[in-house]
């Protein structure tokens, strides 16, 4: 499937098949492949949670709203990410690139992030909303559905996963088959509202 | 070109050719697809600046550790959010849908970022790097090259396109034809680094 189409019949779907399986080689190799987005620096600071277990999945539905696809998805991802992936051995996220860009880069990753926790969290959010929209379009090309989910309690599910301190969520992915057809797109801003030449 | 070999090809290009030109009809055409990425509640929260003006493209290339590609590429894009968006008639964005619908969403919209600076800003964060992804694969499907870019001062960027107050800017793109191989991918970490099972 064409990019261009991935995008035009990708929408957020709300019921998702429960009988409906994906094979763990699917899933690796999907996961695999949308791991090719950038990151920063190369800092790779995201981290995916695949919830299987049913029960783990009923607890997460209970604060996300009670929503069906929690637990009714065949895939259910929390995207996190490490806060502290900038720190942690940066230099094997350039290894085997010439000594000259490991000079330059592995101390500009430290001037960039250290003592700055904005901006850690701001690439944590950013670094998942690309990894994201790799998963979506693949699954797409795959023939499945998609819905990308922040109507959650943070806090919650990140005790329910052993969300570790340094750690934070940036939402979560519903991937599966859907049960009904999409609505009609609503409420789309005119391309003027949205895009400006040059300045504000 | 089909997903998987947009996402495989796409690499973080650094040198783009300057003569080479991207026409206003097919930068509009790109960018009316990649806004159909999602956004949370449908707020449509991000804004894109397109740099056409050279003599600003020299400023911002001055702000932004001297790189080449943001005076070279045929694209400058700004990716911003507006992070009021949630508030600035929410109404439309769900205009069209069914009635009971928008008497929930139009409700949880406000529940959901009122008083909560933190959150509104992820979103834009989130919102653009969904974006980022979108216009970065179809750009690939075009035969073109990308690169995202944070490297550069984003406070010295935002006085130069009049960022707004209520507004934030999460990354630049710089879209074109590049004039060189990509380096061999480094430094990727290995899956069971990044992907865990149900908890960290």
């Amino acid at each position: 499937m064409n990019v261009s189409t991935a995008i035009l019949e990708r929408r957020a779907e709300k019921m998702f098949d429960p009988a409906f399986t994906i094979r763990d080689d699917q899933v690796g190799e999907l996961l695999e492949k949308a791991l090719l987005s950038p990151t920063a620096f190369n800092i790779q600071n995201w981290r995916i949670i695949r919830v299987k277990d049913a029960a783990l999945r009923q607890k997460i539905r209970e604060v996300a709203w009670n929503q069906d696809k929690v637990t009714d998805a065949s895939l259910l991802l929390v995207l996190c990410a490490d806060l502290n992936a900038w720190v942690k051995e940066p230099a094997r996220y350039w290894s085997g690139a010439p000594q000259m860009y490991q000079d330059i880069l592995i101390p500009a990753i430290d001037a960039y992030y250290r003592d700055k926790p904005q901006v850690q969290r701001d690439e944590a959010m950013r670094s998942c909303g690309l990894l994201a929209m790799s998963i979506m379009l693949l699954a797409q090309e795959q023939g499945w559905h998609s819905c990308p989910m922040d109507g959650f309690d943070f806090d919650a599910v990140g005790k329910l996963i052993n969300l570790p301190d340094d750690h934070v969520i940036s939402m979560m992915l519903a991937v599966g088959r859907r049960t009904q057809d999409s609505f009609p797109r609503t409420g789309k801003l005119p391309l003027n509202e949205l895009c400006f030449e040059d300045t504000f």
